[in-house]
């Protein structure tokens, strides 16, 4: 057994130039929200990145495989998921590029210096579990229980390390987008442009991907739909393509 | 030659219930805005609709053939506009449904009573021309010259008319759907359900569709993709229904 795993823990393939991440053999998996998120995110090859509530550390992994970014912050208050994601990284032996800090996004005055950032992405927490992304009833229990307001403190520390003309990624529900795009751009995180996320192509969108530049005119541009079944179980290719696509991926996700 | 006839209009069949409408020979043609928007708007057989901005009075047509609404009112601020939308209602008979008001939205007050009608449409003047729905370069152009800044009038009408849990339908470019939406929501016409209009499966959104509903608590639905053109030339199947389909009506549109 390797040294880096841990009882209940597997190591999975990312598909993308040898990449590799631990996962739980149970319990939460990154989602397919996290491989949207990084393939929407624009970011040069000597970007400096800080990703928000970086879970099992998918995000910088997927980033750094797609060559999106040269360093990498990603801050993590659950102290088992913050070790893991540390773990990954010497497993692909990144540690020269990526940094975990176990901390809450509220302190991240004493995490990195202000305006410090190039990117951030963030995948907030907005109750999902497993894997799949929301379906409908899901989304209906979260509109009960859930408003945008746990997005506040993720908004925040993104504007605190990002640069001027810095951007932002983030993915969110849809039926709070109007709410996260106003908190955005009252915080100078300007929505530049959004895609919406539908199931299948006649259902309801139910994630929104969201751009902002910090103190960018406001001009929105709406990217084409990015649908991800075809039909029942049929992935569109262009969902296939950014799982590079490799059947297993699929399958591991469970989706 | 009818008697309802003036040089150089003519008349066009709406393809629906034997509707006809006066339109001029050369100029302005209503648009595709107006047939989308008549699709998506939601009104009972009893709803009192309000047209805000009707130009030849082309909405309450298509509303009426469908089923939508039970008496009209419309405010046109170009004389010669409202004078074609009134003699078009007494070509089709529905005087008796149908009033048309030459005058400025500003002037609302002195129009319709606060708080009488159920439904409101508007398909705010936002620079298109011509009967096709923007492309990219004329959107790009608009971006340069023209912000949202045009809409507060329209929307102050729509909140002054309509009821509480009143209905307001819009058309806009998608580029300032955040802007309408957050002065929407400033005026307790609250956005709850909105359809992106993509040109083409793989293009970006130039148009979007909006429902508020007045003083409905912020949860926001977000439609299917409305997908104009399958390929070059090729209405997708959702959208011809929409014209009810022959292909006259694609033809005499000049799309």
């Amino acid at each position: 057994m390797e040294p880096w795993l841990l009882p209940g823990e597997r190591v999975e393939d990312l598909q993308r130039g040898g990449l590799q991440i631990l996962q739980k053999e149970k319990g939460f998996h990154y989602g397919m929200d996290a491989v949207l998120l990084a393939d929407f995110t624009r970011a040069g090859s000597r970007d400096r990145v800080l990703d928000l509530g970086t879970g099992t550390g998918i995000l910088p992994l997927l980033l750094w495989g797609r060559g999106k970014g040269k360093t990498f912050d990603a801050i993590e208050i659950q102290p088992d998921m913050a070790d893991m994601a540390r773990r990954s990284i010497q497993m692909n032996h990144l540690q020269d590029r990526m940094t975990v800090h176990t901390g809450d996004v509220r302190d991240i005055r004493s995490i990195v210096p202000v305006g410090s950032r190039d990117v951030v992405v963030c995948n907030p927490p907005y109750g999902r579990q497993g894997c799949a992304i929301p379906n409908p009833d899901q989304d209906r229990k979260l509109a009960r229980h859930q408003s945008a307001d746990g997005l506040t403190p993720f908004l925040t520390a993104a504007r605190w390390a990002l640069r001027v003309g810095g951007k932002f990624f983030m993915i969110y529900p849809a039926q709070w987008m109007l709410e996260a795009m106003e908190e955005m751009r009252a915080l100078s995180l300007t929505p530049k442009r959004f895609r919406l996320v539908y199931p299948f192509p006649d259902r309801a969108a139910n994630l929104v991907l969201i751009e902002g530049i910090v103190d960018a005119r406001p001009l929105l541009h709406t990217e084409p739909p990015l649908i991800i079944y075809a039909s029942e179980g049929r992935m569109t290719p262009e969902v296939a393509q950014m799982y590079s696509f490799h059947p297993q991926a699929e399958a591991s996700c469970g989706i």
